[in-house]
């Protein structure tokens, strides 16, 4: 007899908690179907040679695939994120029209070291628009970070940069090739640690006294998102950089003035795949909780490297970090919990065929009921349809039942209404 | 550089597709809902010791199980269906109110030969009621098929009999422990290879002459369920026997009178582990599909044997085909296939900023609408859209833009109209 236990790094949602996931993701679709997205299901196993092929040998990610085998010994993994399935499925589909956008959410693994908030096993929430490189993509990818986090009742405020900016501010200041990653990864903790803590850690690798003095002074530049990039341009004079800042202030110019848009110099989104602009979204109160809650940014060279395609396949996309998001709502207390969806739960006394009849009725028009399966009291069953949160109960009793009628009980209240079965249902519809 | 390809036995579901397979899934989902059920995520990963409890050692199914491990050197495997997970998680959470009633929906893992019809990652949609012996609970799910299905326009027949009823039969011809599988298996083909077929297999497998012209009879009674049922009693006269008809009964008299409910005593759903009621559901008109499109019964004891307790759990579910369910609606046209979801389409005339403007007024309004990201002329756009399936076009030129006027295009007639954008938008939402 094994004990019974989760695999490390994986959890169960019992109601509670999937009804809330399932809501979310309800909106997310929502949402992206709006904006024009469609869904794509790229199956959970996928070749090993594929998957990897993206990555250096050695490189950190290739550790954290989950590795097995079919019957037919074929080297297979699970899938780690969605990029990679999805510059695959782009590469096996000629055929597809341009632009392709499409979203998927679903589980993606990996065999990572457990902190705290770290699983083995847990939810992606993504959309993409390939072959476009327009900065119109960009900025609708952004209204609908905007979009979403309005709808769940969330303040944010959306971080943007442009890979190609650090690009430039790297080639003005001559940092040799083998310190750029050094550097970029120093100016990404400003927000941490503070233009000093910067500072001190550039000095620290062994940058040269100009080149961290430059870098602070752009590091340094205050004002508007207009006034920054106005500022930046003065001293960014190389093309790259330039390029970097006609994208970003393209890109803001397709956004509602309602957008809560920060151009944040020195944001970079680690050491990732992106080419241009890069997003992170924060809630506005970073007090509540300071970990980003959705994040993306624009990929143009990965899908043409990985297919081995001559051509560009420009591509932007957004990400939405389901737990964090989820963390919020319920600091905020902006979520109502529930153990079931169900509206009205109908309780017999000795009329249990006529019940099982009601109950159809009910279901019929539309309401999410419920029946006693135990052959429970009263009593009992009230106080199960408590325990469950469901709102109503319909008690048929066999006298009230011979005229007709049946007791809508509302649970919060306690309050009792002799009703017709057609009044109840009318009721319940309220 | 990795040929691109997927895994064998695995599937990319492109947005045609995956539309259709999600809308089949939220159908289901409103269904179970509707019904009473929760949902219950539980994941992929799961315990190698504990998945294989259930089965025994050197059977079939742990040679399908696709074995890893993880990091810490851990036997974990993908889970193989939605069952044993069941049971793990209501033996882990004791405070679990009952009935539970839950469903799931997602893919399953099985490392098993590949024919026509057959994958290694599948999906499974199940619902179950754990807690109750009521054959309630099972005249509820007997519904659920009868309910779902005329949803979606199908006409089916669901097959049904009790484990109970077979056990008694067995037990009445005397059969040999050892020879009660190969009789069963043999019962089971009844429908496939008919009477003569059976009587020959039994005769093969060595029943006794006396055994086959009894099962024979058994197996000849004609007529309606309630003259079947009745002509079974006055053969089977043991306890087991009469307590399976007693079940079937009941629960009939909890269905609809629509219902389409067959008994028919050869079902015998292999060699599951079910222990009373057995469903089958199948086409009314089987000559366009003969599989089987959703399938379920009573298992009271897994539960209770798999989490080592010795109070009873009863169980009883059912499970929707999602695979064959789609094979018939495409075979019988009953699907109108979509690559796209989007309901409008805007193509800017030199207009970009504006038409970006416009795009969001639509999406305000609830309509699902694309926009141009290639930049391209109207002929290119419309061509596009109407390879998509996109219904309309809004066309926005400067000249009529200028006068608040935008053009909307209906993608199959091809008719134009000029309209104000508030015009243009309450048309589109007719």
């Amino acid at each position: 007899m094994a004990e019974l236990m989760n695999a490390r790094g994986t959890r169960d949602f019992g109601p509670e908690d999937k009804i809330l996931r399932q809501e979310l993701c309800d909106t997310l679709r929502e949402m992206f179907e709006l904006y024009g997205f469609s869904p794509l299901e790229t199956p959970i196993l996928e070749r090993y040679d594929v998957l990897a092929a993206k990555y250096d040998v050695g490189s950190e990610i290739l550790k954290e695939i989950f590795k097995l085998s079919d019957q037919g010994d074929r080297d297979l993994c699970l899938r780690y994120d969605f990029t990679v399935p999805l510059a695959r499925f782009v590469g096996m589909n000629k055929g597809l029209k341009m632009p392709f956008k499409r979203y998927a959410m679903g589980p993606v693994f990996r065999d990572g070291p457990l902190k705290i908030g770290r699983y083995r096993e847990f939810w992606q929430c993504d959309c993409d628009i390939v072959g476009s490189s327009s900065m119109v993509a960009d900025a609708q990818l952004l209204e609908m970070f905007q979009t979403f986090f309005s709808k769940i009742g969330l303040s944010i405020q959306i971080e943007i940069n442009n890979r190609k900016i650090l690009d430039g501010i790297l080639e003005q200041l001559n940092v040799a090739k083998d310190k750029q990653t050094d550097m970029v990864l120093a100016i990404d903790k400003l927000k941490k640690i503070g233009l000093d803590g910067v500072e001190k850690e550039l000095r620290e690798k062994g940058m040269l006294n100009e080149q961290v003095d430059e870098l602070l002074r752009i590091l340094s530049i205050r004002g508007s998102n207009r006034e920054k990039l106005e500022a930046l341009r003065v001293v960014l004079k190389n093309p790259i950089g330039v390029a970097g800042i006609n994208e970003l202030e393209e890109t803001i110019s397709y956004m509602s003035e309602q957008s809560n848009v920060l151009f944040s110099v020195s944001l970079a989104r680690g050491l990732a795949y992106y080419t241009g602009n890069i997003y992170e979204v924060f809630l506005q109160d970073q007090s509540v909780m300071s970990s980003s809650l959705g994040s993306g940014g624009r990929w143009d060279n990965m899908i043409a490297n990985f297919i081995g395609s001559e051509q560009k396949v420009p591509a932007v996309g957004i990400s939405f970090g389901l737990e964090p998001i989820l963390d919020v709502l319920r600091k905020l207390e902006k979520v109502k919990g529930g153990k079931s969806l169900t509206q009205a739960f109908v309780v017999p006394i000795k009329t249990l065929k006529e019940s099982v009849g009601i109950t159809r009725q009910l279901r019929l028009a539309g309401i999410k009921t419920d029946i006693d399966l135990l052959g429970r009291n009263v009593g009992k069953n009230l106080e199960y349809a408590s325990a469950m949160g469901i709102p109503f109960c319909v008690i048929v009793g066999p006298k009230e039942l011979a005229q007709g009628i049946v007791t809508l009980r509302d649970m919060s209240s306690g309050d009792e209404k002799q009703l017709s079965i057609d009044e109840a249902i009318r009721s319940l519809l309220l």
